[in-house]
Parts: C-alpha cells; sequence; structure tokens
C-alpha cells in the first residue's frame, strides 16, 4: 500500500473518506518518560498527597486528543465519544507510562488521537518536572491496540518488552 | 530542587517568572521514529520527489512549537523569534530523527516549544505513513541543548548512542 | 448519582456516550451582569445608534460556544446546530440579561455550550464597559431550560427571582 | 470616561495602547457556584482523595486565562507571567469560591485574564457535577483587585457580603 | 431571499440547520496572487527542487479550512471528509492560482471552508514571498463549484476570464 | 533579496529575528466583495439600522488579524497593540472596501496580521450574504502601507484605481 495522503502529482492531501461507513472504532496508544530517580519520587509522592503532576497530565493529554485535527495537518476533524488518559507508574525503571484509550464512531480510526493524547500528556510530565530533572526522555510511544474500520483488529506488542533485561 | 509547578499547598500553578530577566534562549530537542524498511524508503523517496512526508511534517512541527502553550497547562505564552524542524534519514535503523530549534528572548526557557514542535512532527510522519505501517514507534525524544537563563548551558548526549549495538 | 467524570479508580474521563442516541437536543442559559447606571445607560445608548456593545458580546458569546470543548477538559466536540445569544435590558436594575440558545443532534447534550456562550458574552460587556466602571458583577448564570436525551424536559427557575424585592 | 472600545464613529475597535508602558500588572478575580448539599459534598470528598473536581477546574481556568485574547473580541494577547486558580469550599452555603489571580509585565491590565480564568474554572465544576445537580448557578463573579497601570490600585468588595443574611 | 443570519430583531445569528438532511456536499473555490516576475520565478524555482512555498501554502489552506468555523463567527462547524488544496502556475500573468476542495457529508455546504482554504494558501505564499516583493495583490477569491444540499449544483464561471485581455 | 522562509537546504522555517530591533509597526491592508445590487442594498441598509453584516465582519476580522501566527505557518505570535477593522460601501461598483490596520511594538512587521484581518472580514462578509447572492468575488487584497522596521515607509497604490473604467 503506497503513502494515502498524497494525490498522484505527489500534492499532500487529506484523505477523502466520505465513502466510508460510519462503525465504532476505539484506539489504544502509549508511551513512556524515563527520569531520575528523585524526580520519579516526588511524582510519586506527589500522586498520593499533593502536588499532583499526573492529574495535570490527564487533563492535557484529554484535552489535546480532542484538538488532534488542529495538530496534524491532514488529519480529519473527529467528534470523540471518549477519551481517557492514564498512568502506571514503574518504579524499578523510574519510568511512568501514559496509556490513552480514545473511541468514536466515525468514517476514520482514532489512532492519532490516542497517540497526541499520550505525547501530550508526557509532555506535560515533562515541563512539571523539568526544574528537578534537565535529563528526562520519552520513549516508546506506539499504537498498542486500534478496532473498528477496514483494517480491523491491530495489535501491536511493546517495544519494551524485548529489551526489559537489557535497558 | 523541588516540583516548581505546585504552591504550597500542592495546587497546580503557572510559575511566576515576573521577576526573571528577559535573556536570548535557545533549546534543541531531537527525537526518532522507527519504521518498516518499506515505508522508510517510500519516505525516502518522496522527499526526494514527489510525496514530501517531511514537508508536511515540518509545517506542523514548527506550528505546534508556536502553540504549545495551548497544549502544556503550566507552559507560559512565548513569542518564539524562531522555529525550525528538520529530519535526518537514518537509513540503518529504518529511522528518521527530527530535530527542532526554538529560539526566543523571554522570561522563560523553550525547551517544552522544542520537545513539542519534535513530538508533532514526529506524530505527523506517523500519520502519513500509517496506511503503510501500523507498528511504527517514536523514541527517544529528549532535549539535547538549552542555553540562555538562569540555569546556563544544559546539553544532554543522545540516549540512542550507549545502545546503539544492542537495539 | 454519582460524579460521572471519574472512572472508579478516580481519575478523570471524558464520559462514554457511544452507545446513546443522536437526538435533536436544546439547551437555554441565561445570565446577568450589573454595572452603574452610567455605564448602563451608555451601553443602552450605543445598542440604539454607534458603540454597539451587544452586538460585539453576541458574536463572542456564538464564538464561544462552538469552541466550548476546547474550554471546558471534558466536554465532547459538538457539531452544533444553531446558536444564538440574546439580550434584555433590566434598567430598574442597571442590570443586562444575556440568553444563550444552543442546539444540536448528537449524543450528549448542548448545556455546556450554552452556558459558555452566556458567560463569554458577559464577559465581552465586561470588557467593553471597564475603563467606565471597574465595579461590575456577573451574576446568576444558570441552565434555564434543557430538552432532549434521556434525561427528558429540565426547566429551572430565575435565581434572582426570589430574591426581587430585596437586591 | 466613555466606552473606549469605539472608536468616534462607533465601531468596535481593539484599543491601542502601544503609548502605554510596559508595567507590572495584577489581578485577582473571584466568582462562586451554588449546588445542592448533595454534590458540594461529593465534590469536597473528591477533593480530599478521588474524583478530583477541583484539580481538572483549576487546570481548565489556568488554560482559559491563556487563551483570553481568543475568547474577548477586543482583548489584546498578553504574555502572562503568572496564572493560578484556587478555591474555597464554603461548606454552611454549599458553594465553592475559585479565586484566579494573574500578572503580567505589560501594556494593559490582566482582569479580563483573572474573570476569564474564573469563568472558565466555575464551568468546568459545573460540567462535571451536572450529572449530579441540574440546578446549579453562578454567581458573583467580579474583579476583587487590580494594581498595575495608569489607574493604580482597584479594590472591589465582595458582591456576597453584605448579602450574607439574607440569601 | 433575505439575509438570513439575522432573527427578526436583526441580531447575528448562527442559522438553525437541524431540520436540514445530511447530504453530500462539496465546494471548490478558487482565487490569485499576483506577483513580480522576480518573484514568481522565485516560487516556481523552489517547486521544482528546494523552497517549496506551495508546499507550506497548501498545508496551511488545508489546514485553515479544517479551522472555518473559529474564523467565520456564525458558521457551523463541519467535520470535513476531504479538504485538498492545489496551485496553477500561470506565468504568462506572473500569477498563481490556488484552488480548494472540500467535501463533507452534513446539513450545510462547505463554500465558507473553501474559500478559507483558498485565502489562507493565498495569503501563506504572500507571507513567503513578502521579503522579495512588497506589492502582491490577491485576487478574486470566488465560489467556482458547489454541489449538495437544497441549492443543488451551483457554477460560477471565473471572474478573470472576460478580462484576460486587458489586464 | 532571495525567499527568506528558507533555510540553505530549501527547508521551511520561521526566520530567525532575535536580533532585530523592537520598534514601533504598523500596516494597513485593502481588500473589496464584489457582489449583486440587491444583496450590496441589504448589508446597507442592515449596517443602519438591524441586520449588521459590517459589525459581525469587523469583530470577526479583529480576531482573526490576532491569531494569524495561528493559520499562517511561519509567521511570528505578535502582541498587537491595536487592531481595527473598516469599511467603505461603493455603491457605484456594489462594492464593500474592508480596510485593516494593525499595530505593534516588536521585532517584524504586520502586514500579515493586517491582510489576515481584511481577508476574513470580507470572508464573513460572504459568508452572511451567500444565501442571497451565490456569485459574490473577494477582490483585491494588498498591503496599502506599511511603516517601521527595517525597510521603513512602504506604500503601495490601489490594485483597482488604474482599472476604474474598465472594470
Amino acid at each position: 500500500m503506497p503513502l494515502t495522503h498524497f494525490d498522484s502529482d505527489g500534492n499532500a492531501i487529506m484523505v477523502d473518506v466520505g465513502s466510508k461507513e460510519d462503525t465504532s472504532r476505539e484506539a489504544i496508544a502509549k508511551g513512556r518518560i524515563h527520569m531520575s530517580a528523585d524526580c520519579f519520587e516526588a511524582v510519586r509522592l506527589g500522586t498520593a498527597k499533593k502536588g499532583d503532576v499526573l492529574g495535570v497530565a490527564r487533563v492535557a493529554g484529554i484535552m489535546a486528543a480532542k484538538r488532534t485535527s488542529e495538530l496534524i495537518p491532514l488529519c480529519h476533524l473527529l467528534s470523540l465519544t471518549k477519551a481517557a488518559v492514564d498512568f502506571t507508574l514503574l518504579p524499578e525503571r523510574n519510568e511512568i507510562e501514559a496509556v490513552c484509550i480514545v473511541r468514536c464512531q466515525g468514517k476514520t480510526g482514532v489512532e492519532m488521537e490516542a497517540l497526541t493524547g499520550v505525547s501530550v500528556a508526557l509532555l506535560t510530565i515533562y515541563d512539571m518536572c523539568k526544574a528537578m530533572d534537565k535529563s528526562m526522555v520519552i520513549q516508546g510511544i506506539y499504537l498498542a491496540r486500534k478496532e473498528g474500520g477496514k483494517s480491523g483488529l491491530i495489535q501491536n506488542s511493546s517495544p519494551f518488552e524485548e529489551k526489559e533485561n537489557i535497558l
């Protein structure tokens, strides 16, 4: 399958989805941010009581998912029926994993919305921690699961699993 | 240094930068997207002639950098004096590296703008390639260099270098 | 009924409305701004001839209603089929009442759109009058009427009526 | 002083502030939302542990304050140096008071930013509580304090104080 | 037919399209920018190899078409199923013609989206060429074709054709 | 002078204005919309009493001028100190001329803001009149005057003047 976002002259276009069916669609994207042990501990403690980094990042991720079509030039505007962002703390690696799940009933899938939600949630964590750790890395943003539409169910394994012992 | 984006009650705040000096500030952020060999080849060919994925991603990254304060809740609005996004093709790894450089003269640094520019540029590549490769991974988004302001020059080495042989 | 914008762990989510029906929905919100007699008179005169404060506020309210999902973090994007803002001058109280009516055909109601339209219309009046009166108060923003969807017709009486004699 | 947002023909204009000095400016705005006792209790409990309505509303208010010039037609774009939103629970009245403080160094004041921050924070509380209480009222949004610029210090007393016994 | 964007009191409203059918709609708008021969040549050369003015303008036009309802106060938000911008070089006149085609399935037409796409694409060309030519003119933005909805097929001839010899 | 919005590799960039001085800058742009005699008359009458097309278009133009950097990819964000849009009715031609004047104190000029303000004001007139006239044409958008910054005073004559007799 060739690149679909170009016409026959090679010009960028927003793909015509007018003939596609409205179906229920869901996408789940994941990604991580790696930080110092001190910074990780500060986020972990704040979540439990005050200084809730993840609460702010969750809101930012949801709001960004809704505005994906403003950011990604050739993305269609979709009216999301659900958007949620959640986090898993991975203390043995000083990493926080963000998961964004998005649903809609439309003509095209919501993977870009889920990936954008994860990206902005992780960037927000970065922003709130950057005074404490100036060497964080955002890693492994990928589409974990996608369902609905022509291509049916798609599942990807984590890019982290195979490397768990060596990183 | 504790988390600075909270007041003494633990409530999220936009940090007061009113007493900071206006200085020249620059930040350079980098990140990569990994894709299949076929997809990488399609992007590479398009760049040379028609179907310019990277041209679209460059515009998206620059536009996103300018709107960072709308996406990241506690980020200050900054009037950027420069924003640029560039790409390096890494054919031996089927990866594209995005670099975003941002400058401003202001009271607070532009690392979030550079990181947002890189993130949205990579998401845009993902969007334009996703019909061809459904297993891409965005990797290693980090601050390569930051200059200006109180913390002076900060440089981080690539998160990829040390693992070059094992990934 | 508990708070619906949280999952079972207490994390904020955008509620899943995917299983809801598309129905015709309407909401009417109201609110007021109280100002000095001089300022009220200036607005009243401008409406009749030149210096049309309410004309500008009407446009601002309609435009804000359309962008509600960008402002209210967990609000769904809705494609409004109608939005209108109107004003009633209450000279005996030096108050201007704004009414916003919004309609859509969708899975969730438009009360937030109507309330946002009223709020921004009143804030716009505030902005345009603030050089003349620095002690205005925005009051009594409430949902007057809502129809469509699972909860059917909802009507609230004005928060002002009962106090009419004492304020 | 006449209405300043119109030219001599009565046409709406963005006032020319080019000849004004850049000075430190601060504004504090306040407002309240009144709700049922059950709903108030749900918000109060959520704040302490899970289901943090006020945490989400705080982020929404800060983000809206930054975007005030997009909402209020004749407002100047200002680069805020600080924005914060805080809440006080008033259990004897089943009300939540929002306070927004905004600072900038610029040619024009930030009262609209503070008022917009309060308004959107209260609307966000409304949104998250509306499944539980369909008769909430947003009340008494006003400028509590403003400092800096030509008009110097301005302070307004609460519109609630004088009526405390009768409401 | 009278002006439809006002109620019976002459107040601006967003027209109620709730009773209209969802139909396939398409609009094609065109417009031109006239520039100096040197500037035209620079754009033409850049398109072929490096310095791709038209590639950037194409992305800008598509992105603007998606955001039309934010710019045009009484425009409905539409979920576009397709948006594309293309250019024709007219070397004998030192003009570039932009064409924007937009499609949706909705209750109201997409001519404003197509016209906005053309306008912003031409403004973007202007921006990128303005260091070289300070006397460019944007000309003849019009609706070339519109199909779908109550008014059926509408076609307008180019405003340029009749004047080809005299301009 | 070559095209300045590209680096030496031909990649689009936001030009670095960091070394430029902050100076007072002003730009005035103009443009027209041509419509049928009936439609022109409806706008003219509405301006005088009810159905104020131009009042809405004025607000839209001012708001768009403030958001120019979101629309034009390589435009710098500027904090405008003034923005105004005015209209002249040209009954002998059934045309409305829009004029947008913008000022700022910054490192780069405001011609794009003025041109964007004119364009969106004219598009708004189009939107509000399109039910009555489906063959309107937007014409002759140009920079009438620009002052401040390195290039000093620039003035362009109207593209309409020379053709006054033949159009």
